[in-house]
């Protein structure tokens, strides 16, 4: 139910998804979800959880959660506890999936605070960076951004196969005494190598703004305050970039003839920096897989979300997870 | 001295700057200067003060203006503490400029800590954003804050002719509950009237990473962690999508075709987004304008900044200043 357009657009996705074969349950309004246009012909394979409230996408999150009990976020949730579904997937109110997680799922053992991993494309490199916190914890401590990079590392080998993923601390210089207090105490625990060997992943030291979106590590570690402005830094910039090209390349009768000329040599960036290639964030740290995808998702781009949240509980990375943060 | 291919830029900036008339006096080594292409032409209109030291661009700030004491951020410095000079412009090491010119010209009575206040292009607007501290000071208090922010509003006034600067604060969310401890400390001081009446500027709350480049404030105060983030993020997002795109107009005939025919409408947005548009850092908070321009700056850059730095003299800004940060 949640997202723009819903249910529409997710019933849209779900299509494309049980069309690759992965098996979805639909959390929602059964009426409302019936007179999706696509409903009919995925009827027979889907199954529908009844839930007959809904979280708007500006309301608050945590009192929403525990006021709207037969709401989709929270029956989705609890269909995961239950294992009535083994992940979760939404394109709806961010700050209350995480809340319907966290309060329903409850926290992997040993893990202190779930954090949100967002992919940030690297251009000409198969996977992204994954950077964490991207948003909520805004006050950490820093044996809690090693927590982060242990998940970001685990996440990142388990989606993207990278065998030892290089940890980055993102920081306002590269050298080591850099930093404020906080990201200076972390990069002290980050250093020590029993977790590196423990998560099979290194720790390259800082990163800066700069590093974002380039070949240098595959994590990027901080608190969610710094990395929610450092992702919305980046999307800002990069949609009014965008944004003033697409006004100049409509500019005059020259321009337009110039971007048709164009069009295949930009076809295959605007394919890279697409938000729908590296797909929705992750909240790392719970005991089920929930990703939470843009409110904006392309019928595409959740097929897609849906595809990794079946493919993530395939090779169960709650359990690696559990494995290496979960005290024996 | 300071900057990539100095002192030659640096004398190629400092000749434009004089067909404008400006007043100026070059700081560093007499001969380097004078074996400099553009020397002959300005050696009646300019000054030299004699500097033997040089800092290099990678050396340790405060060590080296304490141990490099004929160095030429050294001595500049000094100019400006003794009347010699208005104001100071480098091109040098940043971090040695800021601790140059805190050490030798002071803060200003009633400053906490002098900030490094960065031009942010706002598209479509004739003035920019400033942003600070965008990195002198790794850990702020609260108040720092509200201080940064009287001191961005003056500027503003002062070199933009914005009458009532609006004054955001850098967070991870718009709603006021949003933020780290600091950030939700800081909301609470930058409500109070006091110094909005006195600054003659108004707070318009919380703003996001992705309003850095928007006309939605013209001031934005964050401590100098999360604004060197931010600033970096924007820059590296900016420099990679348009390297990204270059490499796109040059990939094939079709697409070299393609780009001849949009070179007229993307001029105006290279114009506008390009750095030399904007101008360099201002250090704000000590007794003299200290302009921190980039080391990769265009003789076109010094020469706007060298303006900058004139025009900021003339008015006074280091007068408002004090006016109003300084206890009676």
């Amino acid at each position: 139910m949640g997202g723009d357009n819903a249910p529409q657009s997710v019933v849209a996705g779900v299509r494309l998804a049980v069309e690759r074969n992965i098996p979805v349950a639909l959390v929602g309004h059964p009426e409302q979800i019936a007179a999706c246009e696509d409903a009919t012909d995925i009827a027979s394979e889907v199954v529908v959880i009844v839930a007959s409230e809904v979280i708007g996408m500006g309301a608050e999150a945590a009192s929403s959660v525990r006021k709207l009990k037969d709401s989709s976020l929270v029956r989705a949730a609890e269909a995961v506890r239950d294992g009535r579904a083994s992940a979760m997937v939404s394109a709806g109110n961010t700050g209350a999936a995480m809340a319907a997680s966290l309060l329903k799922m409850g926290r992997i053992r040993g893990v202190s605070r779930p954090a949100i991993a967002t992919p940030i494309v690297v251009p000409g490199r198969r996977w992204p960076n994954v950077m964490l916190d991207a948003g909520a914890n805004s006050e950490c401590s820093a044996d809690w951004l090693v927590q982060f990079a242990q998940m970001g590392a685990i996440y990142c080998r388990d989606r993207w196969g990278v065998e030892v993923p290089r940890v980055g601390l993102l920081s306002n210089g590269e050298e080591a005494g850099k930093g404020s207090s906080l990201a200076k105490q972390a990069f002290g625990l980050l250093q020590d190598e029993t977790w590196q060997k423990r998560t099979r992943a290194s720790f390259a030291g800082n990163v800066e703004g700069s590093n974002l979106l380039e070949d240098v590590v595959d994590v990027i570690v901080t608190d969610g305050f710094t990395g929610n402005v450092a992702l919305k830094t980046a999307e800002g910039v990069a949609r009014q970039l965008i944004g003033a090209l697409l006004q100049a390349f409509d500019s005059s009768n020259e321009a337009r003839a110039g971007a048709r000329l164009l069009s295949r040599a930009l076809a295959p960036l605007y394919e890279e920096f697409s938000p729908d290639s590296v797909g929705g964030a992750i909240l790392l740290g719970v005991r089920g897989v929930s990703i939470i995808s843009h409110g904006a998702s392309s019928p595409q781009a959740l097929a897609n979300a849906i595809q990794v949240a079946h493919e993530l509980a395939e090779c169960d990375t709650v359990g690696s997870l559990r494995q290496v943060l979960s005290p024996e």
